[in-house]
């Protein structure tokens, strides 16, 4: 429980209520919308010491005039990852609060990956200067699953630990799906540390949902069916609609909106890249399309500033009345809800201090040097276990292919489009690499690589010859983390995430022309499958079906075990459990 | 925070959920609320270890067959005052399940303004043992103000110690509206104790409810008429729509739930008489009546059940839903809303165990004999003070009329149905005698007395000569506590409270016989304004206007200070600051 305010600003407060004292700042001539009753209200709106006072006739010192515009509170993102738009967090902060975010709640995991409850520690402190208000969830599945291989686990202690923590609100969202429905011990264990637990839960159906929801977690922001969503709603789980860079779920779910109201659902963004946030916007695109798509603005609106705070217990964000911290937008239109002014605590939005980088959080690349050798595959033909990528999605398909062997090693082959793919431990240093091959991409030369793939954040890198893919993985060593594209000897576009390996140093303007460099070079390799980089991402995530790659090897997701390239026979076992020949392909220096 | 529950009670539900166990208990074949999406479902509701695991095709070793009715969440009381009903809690519990009701959210203020602390330690241990749940507020205004005399003050500390104690949500009804707008310390140190209050804000409107909601209130159940209730919504406020047994406020604010919807709305009881709930019913009686009023019976529901618990954040009550507390009615129909069958977590309502009642708790009265002297008024004629009793209000009129004196003291006059009223300290054995005169009761001979009498629950007597008077304080005395009514030297009726003053120790059937005899021996006194009793509890409330009583004398209540009896001139001063003469009219024995 925060501690109580000091009572001179509630009697202060208090004084300018009742018109006793005169307000820090008035609003005036706007309409003003009541969350509660979701209607338009007219009169000034008194703001003291970041607090509304009230909502009527008042004075102040400093008026704004919002004649004929719209005064709203400002938008809350109910579910995200900061890392994914690459930014640090007060170059974060810029970017969303010209979009009128003026809070979020974000899951850590991509920085607990690497970095462990340490990194999650300084994340919530640097976000204590910012005006956006940065609340966190405590990073429930760190690594996401065995198969994967985190800088280190985190573990209920840890958790414990983070949950104690200022500005945590709960348990992030628990990705263990079918452990929860089975009642893993490992994961009611967790459970039992917080009464506030996001889910995720894709696809999860009928009895197996009702024990999700049983479980005791609150929320799923994987639907993507309007029946999905309708479900959750029934068995009393909020429904978090989802529009993230890749994963876009307003359009299925919206008719729930329309035809059970507001209540329950809430918009995020989840996974936004910072080209996205930064062409298209934030919450408030969000807002903007579901109003677009018939939704009333003033339920569009709850669903973006009341609803979140509701559902995440902010009892003092998300409306404007009195008690509430002044986080107000006023807005020109009910149409592209882009704000005029953005009010955080009753102030405009200032100059954003730089968050200092320590030297240790850019250390996070501990492998040593390769060479192409180390991407050398024994193989003397047959048939293979490939990748295969579906335009659009982040779910991949278990084919199978014949592939040429040269010399005892198998190789790419790109009249067939094969690729190789490479996943590099790189946090402990163990030298551990798992190889296999992928279809889809289109590259025809070169090599493209990045250590931001999800959940883990090891080297992940694709080419067409190793010793490209070797000059990717040095440079992103020399780098301390980023994306890299080679072709041939030269590294041919870079963006550097010295931060984790995860996020930039740079202002969004470098990233973006960064970012438009690296995506510019991997179709310049030929590639032309849409958001390559986006998809590489996502191919060691141990969680999405159905083929997919981590330094442990090619891992069939769909029966949860690792498998050999070779595509008979299968191997059983989790890493770590005994083994059966033949093993998965690795390489170990 | 409760402690987690067991990990193996958990995975029992997944399992049940999941229908890889069998269910203690399935109720087949009704229709069953969403409170999530307002819409009638239909499948088995699945009940284990008193907890919902689902719904959905299920089985179980015991099925309530349903068909044809409505499965509904208990009924929630979202604020009341335990001793209104004058029953002990075990008997309130068999009272209130009947209609439904399966939980209540209690301000204890009465006893603890007889037993202080102690009283409500002792209330919330006898509610452990029942199947009701039974939550408490700490009641945050004992006194109800200086110009009351309970046993003790009720301190921050003491409130403090409440707030730790099991099912204490938080703080009960700010009474003291004036005190927390005009941000007096002694108030707003008692709201940094706690993040969630009840409030109590009768009238309050404008600026001023902007302060009250400012302070960080949380509910207003004082609402009246649609103006205020729709200003209590603007400001965030939830409207507690409360039907209590003098007080109803349904019908003028069932318009904004029409209006609005039901969100941020709850029904409750406030103070209801056990004869009211008997013959007419409890929280049910509240939606049936609202749904004769033209309210969608799925939206009354809400308001009666998820509405109370998501204002209280009652996280697992309120619902038919996985993981919720299966607290579950059956209900024939949709019209009377009288449960066939009342399940408490999952559970037909069996025996309920009678509560102890120590022996301290019935040693109450502390005050010495009393005699007719003792009611003597010095009065040498003129214009007085007079209390006027307005029909079906709780508000008072002042009134001046010429009080006739006999023998140097003023005497009631029958003619002019002015009677005298005393209001006698019974908590420290002061002596201390408040006396008046009042105009509306229609009393033509005898005495009528109780020791309930708001908040602080000092003996107050009517009467027309003060034999009676004194007969009725000595029955009390020898009773520990109740209501009275004599004739002449004889006693006509009784209704014995001995539990602090307030409660009996009998069955309904008994409460009710008793009451029904002390209401008829009313009459009997020639006594013809409506619900007597019930009006004279209220005399002595400080905090309601116009003109009161308490054992320090008339008060004013509009202008917060003790009156003489003489119409002129003012006394200004609060009890214990220093007075100016003439003195309201007290006795010193």
């Amino acid at each position: 429980m925060p501690l109580p305010e000091p009572t001179e600003l509630l009697a202060r407060r208090l004084a300018v209520a009742r018109g006793d004292a005169e307000a820090d700042l008035v609003i005036r001539g706007g309409r003003v919308l009541s969350v509660f009753t979701r209607e338009w209200l007219e009169g000034d709106v008194a703001i003291v010491d970041g607090t509304i006072a009230g909502l009527g006739a008042y004075e102040a010192a400093e008026t704004v005039d919002a004649t004929g515009r719209f005064v709203v509170p400002g938008f809350i993102d109910a579910h995200l990852h900061l890392e994914s738009s690459k930014l640090l967090v007060d170059e974060f902060a810029r970017l969303v609060l010209r979009f009128g975010t003026t809070a979020v709640v974000a899951d850590p995991h991509e920085i607990a990956n690497v970095l462990g409850t340490d990194g999650v520690h300084w994340l919530i402190d640097a976000c204590d200067a910012l005006p956006l208000r940065v609340y966190f969830m405590a990073s429930s599945c760190v690594p996401a699953s065995g198969f994967e291989s985190p800088w280190r686990t985190l573990t209920i202690g840890d958790l414990e630990g983070l949950l104690h923590r200022h500005r945590v609100l709960g348990l992030a969202e628990m990705m263990n799906f079918p452990g929860v429905v089975r009642g893993a011990p490992a994961e009611l264990a967790k459970l039992a540390l917080a009464r506030h637990v996001d889910g995720h839960a894709p696809g999860v159906r009928g009895r197996e949902l009702n024990a999700y929801a049983a479980a005791g977690i609150r929320s799923d922001h994987e639907a993507s069916t309007i029946e999905e969503g309708r479900e959750r709603l029934r068995a009393g789980l909020w429904l978090l609609i989802r529009e993230a860079s890749a994963a876009r779920n307003l359009r299925a779910l919206l008719p729930l909106a329309l035809e059970y109201g507001p209540a329950r659902i809430a918009f995020c963004t989840d996974d936004r890249e910072p080209e996205h946030i930064a062409d298209d916007g934030h919450v408030n695109a969000i807002v903007r399309d579901a109003v677009a798509l018939g939704l009333p603005a003033e339920d569009a609106l709850v669903m973006a500033t009341h609803n979140p705070a509701l559902y995440h217990r902010l009892d003092r964000l998300g409306a404007i009345a009195p008690g509430y911290r002044a986080d107000v937008l006023v807005l020109p239109d009910l149409e592209r809800f882009v704000p005029d002014l953005v009010l955080l605590a009753g102030a405009p939005v200032g100059e954003i201090p730089h968050v200092a980088v320590p030297d240790w959080v850019t250390h996070s690349m501990h492998l040593d040097a390769v060479a192409p050798r180390d991407f050398a595959v024994p193989w003397t033909g047959g048939r293979a276990r490939v990748i295969g990528l579906i335009p659009g999605e982040i779910v991949t398909a278990s084919l199978e292919e014949e592939l040429p062997a040269e010399g005892g090693v198998a190789v790419a082959d790109t009249t067939r489009d094969l690729a190789k793919i490479a996943v590099l431990e790189r946090h402990l240093g163990t030298g551990r690499i798992g190889l296999g091959f992928v279809r889809g991409f289109g590259i025809r030369r070169g090599a493209f690589g990045a250590t931001f793939a999800h959940d883990a954040h090891n080297v992940i890198v694709v080419g067409v010859d190793d010793e490209a893919m070797a000059i990717v993985v040095e440079r992103l060593r020399a780098l301390g983390g980023g994306i890299v594209v080679a072709d041939g000897e030269r590294v041919r576009a870079e963006l550097p995430l010295p931060v984790a390996g995860l996020l930039s140093d740079r202002p969004l303007h470098d990233v973006l022309a960064a970012s438009r460099e690296v995506n510019a070079a991997v179709v310049g390799l030929g590639v032309a499958c849409p958001s390559p980089l986006q998809v590489l991402a996502f191919l060691a995530l141990s969680v999405i079906p159905s083929l997919k790659i981590t330094d442990h090897g090619l891992l069939d997701v769909d029966r949860g075990e690792l498998v050999s390239l070779a595509a008979e026979p299968r191997v059983t076992a989790e890493p770590g459990a005994g083994r059966t020949s033949p093993a998965p392909v690795t390489a170990q220096r």
